[in-house]
């Protein structure tokens, strides 16, 4: 088995913390670790960090490295810029397929929230044993609300050569529905959260890719047996690649998709609302990281100090994220705005803040 | 006329601006002067610097000192340490009743907010000829809501020697009433805030101290003529006078109290709140001062920055201030709750944030 870890993104939506030159997966939000650490970290008793490859910006490739000193450097592709999780996901792939054609690659996002160490590696098992048989196989986390803000897998028949009611064939995705539609997805039991985390056959994707993008296989075969010029290779192929998510480039077009059940808590950890969701509250519902908080009447709050003091009376629903040049302040249901914010900002020439 | 300025507050609900060592008056709130500066500004197209004399704290003597470089420095009196404003004031009092007995003394905070300066000289000049006549003048705002924070005066009859219907004996004085009552006397139109603000001839208050607090007078009496062993005098005269307040000790108590109207806006800057109701506000409500602030959807706040940028998303009627060591974030409503915050970090052993 491989791992495939996709550290590419940028994670706008925790600025203040997050910033171009040190991104969500790069940050040590749930922990001592950062996630990018954590994810490798995970894996391990099923992928030797000799058979974990990272696919990341070419901004961010040193702190990769300093980050993952046990992965071996070849192990680290940079992207000269991002283009979406195809072309990241083509470009792992063929290089572990060069290694193993027939390699059960373990496609990870490097900034989710996971929760379930054991359910994790049990749902990976299974997983793959699905990708054995020829499938494209994705992770389906039961959902607890109507979230609109993540993609859903409808589910189809069930595979009963599997695990009895874990595995399904996939009837349909939908990318984040509006709330009406996400309330029916919760009602009617048939649908599941799509994680984004993908086990599959190194031939059997790249098979599905040489068929739905076939531009895109051409393009990244062309690297084949090149991981020396690799650096200079992809500064000319990469403008040429679609920019373009694997889901809809690939999953939603192909007939041997499954969906696990997932035996964990997930969340894609993608705004500051998100993360205050997985992180243990106190009696007032209230999660301070960080320097010291004092806190009248508050309730509800997020505050993510750094190296002042923060007082605060009166206050509900609030996140706080103070950083060293910057300080937010957002309503909790307002979390998914951040990212417009940080347009307004850089529109507004404010590039020292992003 | 004389000037007399009380320089000795904390104004400890504006923390985390106001400091121990950096109290409210010194603090520039209201533009480039601080309000030290600006009462002894407002002030001196009647009183000169000559006449102005100011009873500050020993702690803040070398920082008032730098802030009035006009004011001779024997003007400048030290508490050893704060004893409420009836010590404060019989003290400089007697100072200036050394140079001329029957000299007119306006006494002001060194720390409140004026606005409307003609109608401000226009008061005193009015409260001045009342006061010749022997009466201890006090200023009366008239109210424009039900503010429990301040001291209220009903009117007592008409003056009618004086200026029509702008000068009244003093019926009562009431502290902080709670809000049914605050309503009633808003209601009733036979009350004005007391400004903390007095107009009298030094004879006549220093006999009024001598009647109703002769403890007092009797220890402030030893000083006369001591201008240069003031300080070691001060150090063990002042334990043993009693901390009261000008209004309790002796404005409650006397039967010679006028009122006058005032001609011009007051406010006490008690509170952020009490700051943002004086201060101008964009389309939204919104008052941002300082470094930069980037709002969404931001209503009725009120924006205090230093060095950093500010981000808000989907804010409603907060405090936000922001100091180098030391962020508040407070409901609008709960302004005076900073004293008891501030309460807190002494209690808690938070000293540095004092």
């Amino acid at each position: 088995m491989y791992a495939l870890v996709l550290a590419g993104g940028q994670g706008t939506r925790l600025w203040p913390c997050s910033r171009q030159s040190r991104p969500k997966q790069l940050l040590n939000l749930l922990g001592e670790r950062t996630l990018l650490q954590q994810t490798v970290d995970r894996i391990k008793p099923l992928v030797s960090p000799e058979r974990t490859v990272v696919v990341t910006n070419a901004a961010y490739s040193t702190q990769v490295r300093e980050q993952l000193p046990e992965i071996p450097a070849d192990n680290i592709i940079s992207e000269p810029e991002g283009r979406n999780t195809a072309p990241a996901v083509a470009l792992g792939t063929m290089l572990i397929s060069q290694r193993d054609p027939e390699a059960t690659v373990v496609t990870l996002s490097a900034d989710h929230f996971i929760q379930g160490e054991r359910g994790f590696l049990d749902t990976l098992l299974l997983a793959a044993q699905v990708a054995q048989d020829g499938y494209l196989v994705t992770v389906g986390v039961p959902p607890t609300r109507p979230e609109t803000g993540y993609g859903y897998i409808q589910l189809g028949p069930p595979l009963p050569q599997f695990a009895a009611g874990q595995v399904h064939a996939v009837a349909r995705f939908t990318e984040k529905p509006d709330e009406e539609r996400a309330k029916k997805f919760i009602a009617d039991g048939q649908h599941l959260w799509n994680a984004g985390m993908f086990i599959w056959r190194a031939d059997v994707v790249l098979a599905a890719i040489s068929r739905h993008l076939p531009q895109l296989y051409s393009l990244v075969g062309q690297l084949a047996g090149q991981r020396a010029r690799l650096p200079e290779m992809l500064a000319s192929i990469w403008p040429l690649v679609p920019s373009i998510s694997i889901d809809v480039g690939v999953l939603e077009k192909a007939d041997n998709v499954a969906v696990v059940r997932a035996q964990f808590a997930w969340s894609d950890l993608g705004t500051w609302t998100s993360l205050a969701e997985v992180l243990p509250r106190d009696a007032e519902g209230n999660i301070c990281i960080g320097q010291e908080v004092v806190g009248l009447e508050m309730r509800n709050c997020l505050i993510h100090g750094r190296r002042r003091l923060i007082a605060t009376i009166g206050l509900q629903d609030l996140i706080v994220v103070d950083t060293e040049d910057a300080l937010l302040i957002c309503h909790r249901e307002k979390a998914q705005a951040v990212k417009e914010l940080v347009d307004m900002l850089r529109s507004s020439g404010r590039e020292q803040y992003l």
